[in-house]
């Protein structure tokens, strides 16, 4: 029989963007009092707090790490962007690896300024990644490719569904994996049979909800149960799966969340991770 | 050899939503004035003139309708509003048919109030199309499904890939089509499979771009050539699958071209269907 995770309290994770006024050092204390054990850190606070200093921090707490966000951003309009992209992703390897995290959040990058050539851009995307990969199976550090929503294709990932990411992963092989994040995907025909086909390719696993209306492409997300997202359902897709990993919680909010006391916030998390997830 | 169709100014149509400001009398009248000879109404100007004699104004200046906008938004919470739906869609059909549209244009429709159920609404949207099909052969008006960018899947339609759409026509057969918007699909990893699979089937071909950054998910599309749209590249896509029709301009943009003497923007609609559609 399948375990039922629902209140299970230790499989949530808090991005660090869903209380973005936190600091590193804030974010690890603020989980550690709602009972929390599992953060993913962006790498500004990381690197605020330096990634050596920050690794102490959460292994003192016993804090897992459910992934770093971000590298990616592979297509650049000449070779010495695509080699500074190509450095700063081998840096992005090493900070998730000073900080114990499961995945280095892939959000792979969009089209090159001045450019309409979005399969191109999808070729720098897979040559990106083979050219990171063997620093970051070195380092043990899996790549964890995410399909973002494709209202994002131009600006920030060319990779819009599963199913490219999941070519992708087959393409590129060990070491490559894909984070799921139910804004991003909900609204795929094909949710289901790429879910099932990427199985334990599964690194990590995102909630949060769409908003109608949605007043804003990037910081208008919403919490968990607050909008028309199957969350239930999409869980079950990816336990289905294999999937036995947390369940992290990502909500860019300008105007609502990330305006709220960061402590209420969490406690809202919890609640909802409780009650819709 | 293929006609180099660029050039040519009879393959423009302006979809009223362009020159929102403007009745139909004005639309007919100052689409003549341009040297326009192919317009698409919303159904809120044909219905402010009166289907009938919106129908002779439009024989008279001797335009081609390109399509009427639109019918569709078939799925409902109860029975009675599936039933409201697909008699607003029956009035739709013979709206197309007393202006003489090439088609009718589907936005289908998304979630139901209250619903987090997608594939349900989807089923829906088959059932109504089924259900609406009977009358459209009947008064020879083709149906043209609309696939809408997937940010508008919960609240406008729920059809969001040419391949769902592709499906549906497969599954509906004779009387059912496609018009393919460059906004909502040049994301689409699987866009030259799908327009190629579509073939004869495109009924109408909907141009304007993608501007970076995006301000408002509904109401900020760009003017062609503005945006990161390869249209030339998508143009080329539906032609090498058979569509000899109009490229008409579909441009919801209320902060800036709403906003603009609607014969400036014909004029800047021409002039970059010559140089960049």
């Amino acid at each position: 029989m399948m375990r039922d995770l629902s209140n299970d309290r230790a499989l949530i994770s808090i991005n660090s963007m869903t209380v973005k006024p936190w600091s590193l050092e804030q974010l690890v204390e603020g989980c550690a009092r709602a009972g929390i054990s599992a953060i993913s850190p962006w790498r500004d606070i990381v690197q605020a707090c330096g990634a050596e200093r920050a690794g102490k921090l959460i292994r003192a707490q016993g804090m897992t790490v459910t992934g770093l966000c971000r590298g990616g951003m592979f297509p650049a309009a000449d070779e010495a962007g695509r080699r500074a992209a190509l450095e700063d992703n081998r840096r992005a390897v090493d900070e998730a690896a000073a900080i114990g995290a499961q995945c280095l959040i892939l959000v792979v990058g969009g089209l090159p300024k001045g450019s309409r050539d979005l399969a191109g851009a999808r070729r720098q995307v897979r040559d990106g990644l083979a050219a990171l990969l063997p620093h970051a199976r070195q380092a043990g550090v899996p790549l964890a490719i995410e399909p973002l929503h494709p209202m994002f294709a131009a600006d920030r990932a060319c990779v819009n569904t599963l199913a490219q990411a999941n070519d992708l992963c087959e393409q590129l092989g060990d070491g490559t994996g894909i984070a799921v994040d139910t804004y991003h995907v909900w609204w795929d025909p094909e949710l289901a049979r790429e879910i099932a086909r990427a199985g334990r390719n599964i690194l990590a696993y995102h909630v949060n909800d769409w908003l109608v209306p949605t007043t804003d492409l990037l910081l208008d997300r919403g919490m968990m149960g607050d909008g028309v997202i199957d969350l239930r359902a999409i869980r079950a897709m990816v336990e289905a799966a294999g999937y036995r990993g947390h369940c992290e919680v990502e909500i860019l909010s300008a105007e609502n969340w990330w305006k709220r006391d960061p402590d209420e916030v969490l406690r809202i998390c919890i609640e909802r991770h409780q009650t819709v997830v």
